[in-house]
């Protein structure tokens, strides 16, 4: 089979990857869905033609998404997770053997199907039996749990596709009403070299409800940029301080996350920070 | 004229870069070297097909790279930057009003001149009445230099090109010969993603001869990954802590560079701290 490349781009530049086969495209009541296997990268997701993860850096991504709220909380038992149909915040999240309740909702059961069929290494964060499926669209599902969760992350895609709820202010304020006392939420923020204006709308959201917010860059290779943003957030002292020890046997099982850089993605660079409180 | 693209790619993805005009392409003694003038990122700079900056990101680089080991060092009268023909880091480094010698020794005089026709918002580093530029090869030109700097620089290209011996140890050696004591160097030493491999060699390189080093990610869009990274080594008790504070003019010219980043950027992922430490 011959190779060829698949090209995300957006403002002038973008991501090239060559593949060798892809392995289902379809149409979703949604999104349009794709998977490839990639010549180096593993599998590749695609929605409406944006890379959500490759099997090489997904661990990135995931890890810090779901780990960086995770011990911002000092005793989180109940998570939601919205968005994230492909598994991987789910798979991250099973580490935390504190976790009594582990609840998705993902508005789009396809994106579920194709990566159990297709992701098998991602979507086996479905395997744990606390997992919850709920297929609805996030911001109308958050609004019958009131005083409910003690961490949501917002594992979106960008605003335009069915995501799109998920970026503005209202369902901040109605994320703070369904998590309990010193609930933390961390969402999908975009890169700041790219999309400058959704990382302040969301900051700013997130400001206008919790005590303490701030945005952490990840860095990940097929994202364009190479970097990701989480704006993370919560009714604590600190969010960007790690509030319990990670368990040694947790630690070992993460190829991103530590301690160090729990605290050190939150250290902006100048343009990030002048952006933020401007 | 017709917009294209211009695509580096490299083990199974790349960059791809929408461009409207090449404004040079020329081959020099060492390299090929190229210009083009960009859609949305400004003008940007290849050697041997390689990106090597653009006007829209340069400045995380080239601050990072400079303004860490400078800063690592409480009190740098002289500098020497290796590589570095289109002035980014003499552009940062003239900020520094400290320093007495700003030196830089280039192998290719081509690519100062075409940084100075083409480039002239990075090649601007050149105004300084205190550089010197010496056309020769930098593991060479060390040879000759003993305890005499107090910073070393190595903007480099990737080994392969004429930047090759800048990657072996005995460059390390000989460096470390070249500072006065307390001295402190920095050398473009890639992605961890992309070429693990080289980011070993260049930190066991400089743990071999310095008694403190780490490696410092910086995030830049255009180049593959989107991260690079600096070994950053020298004989002082931590050159991940800033040795002195950052004067507030110099830090309003600053877009990337600050405090809290220039140690953020050495708590590397778990990945790359088992890399380094394996």
């Amino acid at each position: 089979m011959t190779d060829f490349w698949v090209t995300e781009a957006m403002n002038g530049f973008g991501m090239t990857v060559q593949v060798t086969e892809e392995l289902c495209r379809c149409q979703s009541k949604f999104q349009k869905i794709e998977v490839y296997q990639t010549v180096k990268l593993g599998r590749m997701l695609l929605l409406d033609g944006i890379i959500q993860l490759t099997e090489y850096d997904e661990f990135a991504y995931h890890e810090m998404l779901t780990h960086v709220p995770l011990f911002a909380h000092d005793s989180p038992k109940r998570l939601l997770v919205i968005g994230g149909g492909d598994g991987g915040v789910l798979r991250e999240a099973a580490k935390h053997s504190e976790l009594e309740v582990m609840d998705i909702c993902e508005i789009d059961a396809e994106v579920i199907e194709i990566a159990k069929r297709f992701l098998p290494s991602i979507s086996c964060g479905y395997d744990d039996p606390r997992v919850k499926i709920h297929i609805a669209d996030g911001s109308e599902f958050i609004k019958d749990k009131p005083g409910y969760y003690d961490v949501i992350i917002v594992d979106s895609t960008d605003p335009g596709g069915p995501g799109t709820p998920l970026f503005g202010e209202e369902f901040y304020r109605d994320m703070k009403k369904a998590l309990r006392p010193g609930g933390v939420i961390a969402t999908q923020s975009e890169s700041a070299y790219l999309l400058p204006e959704i990382v302040k709308r969301l900051y700013l959201a997130s400001t206008q409800v919790f005590r303490s917010v701030n945005y952490a860059s990840i860095a990940v290779p097929t994202y364009p940029t190479g970097t990701i943003g989480a704006c993370v957030a919560g009714d604590r002292d600190d969010v960007t301080q790690i509030a319990r020890p990670i368990p040694e046997k947790l630690s070992k099982q993460l190829r991103y996350y530590n301690s160090a850089i729990h605290q050190a993605a939150f250290a902006n660079p100048s343009f990030v920070k002048q952006l933020l409180n401007s």
